[in-house]
């Protein structure tokens, strides 16, 4: 460890910040106030400047792109023989919403994470933490570079805690997620077939997903199922589900 | 330039082709065959082993990836001021197809890019240009690691063929756009109000898209504009305008 860091572990006036940090992430980090942001979400923070807030959303936003180019790599390289469509689809299934605040969870963030929980629902509350965590990436990043961040989120984030041959065997199931969903709400589903247009081959089936006389999504595909599960997909997509 | 680029560039059997990608890319490419890869589109791809293509596809995933990340940064400093929206406006501005197949014809990259013309339709022929751009991000980030690939982006792209600051101006206007698409394919189009489901602010206000009957887009915002512009950025999604 360089000396800095000793200094920050054991002297500093925010030793029991770094410690709280260092027990979390493995490792001393440098500019402490990357660190706070990234764990305040908008709801506890306060104007800095220019009407700028110090909250964790322009971090989250640097995260999540880092996230998606390192995750990107080691599936490339985890998969030498799949095509780009599964790599794409098992990205998803690692950095979406739900994963990630799960991840978060797991790995303790609600001791760190700064809200009003007055201006939060309780629903919101869980998305919370899968933010952070992005906001998070973005902080070590601006921290300790990309290089650093590569090792940190494999070393410490995929392999502990991200069972990625799992994820791959899971199907994400759109239409049985927005069934239960409606089903839990008491709305009215269906999928209907739509007519072709002109023009178009006879083979693709378009398929709505009507939701209480809605259409809240399309799917064109070559198979009816598969229409569905782009219509249902969609609909989840635009339902926020 | 080390003494492998030298010889790379005189004295082998591809000095030709090296010379041809130094011009283009301002640097001696490493493994070559990373390159010849990225400019080969699936239409002139043959199979390798397992299945596996020659193509460019997986490095565009990878490609995507990475470029992502680097503007994400490259915006997150130049606009310290502006929030998460601005910024993944701005960016999604930078790296949208249209603006890539751009980049890439004004590159000369159409000298470079391996397909066949049999089996590409003529519209598509352009958006080949923009997927060959990021695979070449995806080899150059391979064979030269993050830093090099973020300095290569920012210097030899960025600052000389994107004028970020003229992007940040120009709205993308999805409604016009939709409309003149209808246009030129002969198709009626509307914008209706939909009723708010139960439960739902009265503020709010529902817009599908519809385009010869069929919705095509849902846009809630609040303000009608605002819906309308959203519903027809999903329009423009799902038809690939």
């Amino acid at each position: 460890m360089p000396i800095t860091g000793f200094y920050k572990l054991y002297f500093s006036k925010n030793k029991t910040y770094v410690k709280q940090l260092k027990n979390l992430l493995g490792f001393v980090p440098g500019n402490l106030s990357l660190y706070r942001n990234a764990f305040r979400h908008k709801s506890a923070a306060t104007n800095v400047r220019k009407g700028v807030k110090n909250s964790n959303e322009r971090l989250e936003f640097l995260g999540d792109a880092v996230l998606g180019s390192v995750v990107a790599e080691v599936l490339f390289k985890l998969y030498p023989y799949e095509d780009e469509g599964f790599l794409t689809e098992l990205r998803s299934k690692i950095v979406n919403r739900a994963n990630l605040n799960q991840l978060a969870r797991k790995m303790g963030f609600e001791q760190l994470v700064e809200y009003d929980a007055r201006m939060v629902g309780s629903t919101r509350q869980g998305s919370l933490l899968g933010d952070a965590f992005e906001a998070l990436i973005g902080a070590v990043y601006l921290d300790k570079g990309y290089e650093f961040t590569k090792s940190f989120l494999i070393n410490h984030i995929i392999k502990s805690h991200i069972d990625i041959h799992t994820l791959e065997q899971t199907e994400t199931n759109f239409k049985s997620k927005l069934i239960e969903w409606c089903q839990r709400h008491g709305k009215d589903i269906s999928f209907d077939l739509v007519e072709n247009k002109e023009g178009e081959s006879n083979k693709l089936f378009s398929i709505h997903a009507i939701i209480d006389g809605e259409v809240m999504g399309l799917g064109k595909e070559f198979s009816k199922k598969n229409a569905e599960k782009l219509a249902a997909e969609k609909a989840c997509e635009v339902l926020g589900i």
